[in-house]
């Protein structure tokens, strides 16, 4: 057993702890931003509300003042949008992303097989990083083919009879 | 695409939702007090940082007014654990779950891998719940031979090489 202070340990914790992905998308000043969040959490059913975390990436603070956002919940299907949304620098809301505006402005990807608008009620500023908590207005679903889908140690699982314990 | 403000699609989506599992511990007035979590996430590295939220059962109150919270990330090898504090009711901190009070006042369940001394910076209620930010004073790393957890539609799974994809 051993004890620090240091956050070395804290990362490593964490890198091995299991998470869904998500893709949160908004509309920005420049045109729909987006990026991919392994901590969203819902936080209470009534209302329906959820929370995720946004650390200093260049996203971020778009994002982070939004009013609005559009939270996609991933499966592995969208594995290669959920690692383009990861990876700075890279094209996003492509045509093969397949995405439109809302009336209310945020870009949905159509794929996704659920997505939640939502108003944001609380941001709490953490060292360069913000918690965001949200109401959710809407809750879109959308039908597909694909597993659950998790991130664990810089790498994607999916999830199915293989992985259930009895 | 169906579209509706109300809850059952928001509860389905997040049963949908693949997480990790922790159990978070405090010393509360009348002895120790714990449950089981499935939105534990690490909110920012510098300073070291996660969040959590926590529903209105029995236990909830107590850690949510806990200075210092004890934040065990678990693995397949404590399923018995988590199951436990899981569900109201059941007897915890027995001696078959191997725990020990930190000098600090924390009930530390000894066979956890990781657990975070935390304390609590800041409390956000949504409704009857609560978003708590805590800052982690130290991580303890214990090894164990468990595969990772996650928790998915009111089933457990484990990862390893069955579940990932290359």
């Amino acid at each position: 057993m051993a004890t620090t202070p240091d956050t070395t340990l804290f990362r490593e914790a964490f890198r091995n702890h299991p998470a869904g992905l998500a893709v949160i998308t908004a509309a920005g000043p420049s045109g729909p931003v987006g990026l991919t969040a392994s901590s969203v959490s819902s936080v209470s059913a009534d209302p329906p509300a959820l929370m995720f975390s946004l650390s200093g990436t260049s996203t971020a603070p778009v994002l982070a003042t939004a009013e609005t956002v559009l939270v996609h919940l991933m499966n592995s299907e969208q594995i290669e949008m959920v690692r383009a949304f990861a990876t700075p620098g890279t094209t996003r809301f492509t045509e093969e992303e397949d995405w439109e505006f809302l009336a209310s402005g945020e870009p949905l990807l159509r794929a996704a097989p659920w997505a939640l608008r939502c108003v944001v009620t609380d941001r709490v500023a953490v060292g360069a990083s913000q918690v965001l908590i949200a109401t959710v207005l809407d809750v879109r679903s959308h039908a597909g083919a694909g597993d659950p889908l998790v991130y664990h140690h810089r790498t994607f699982h999916r999830l199915g009879r293989h992985s259930r314990i009895p």
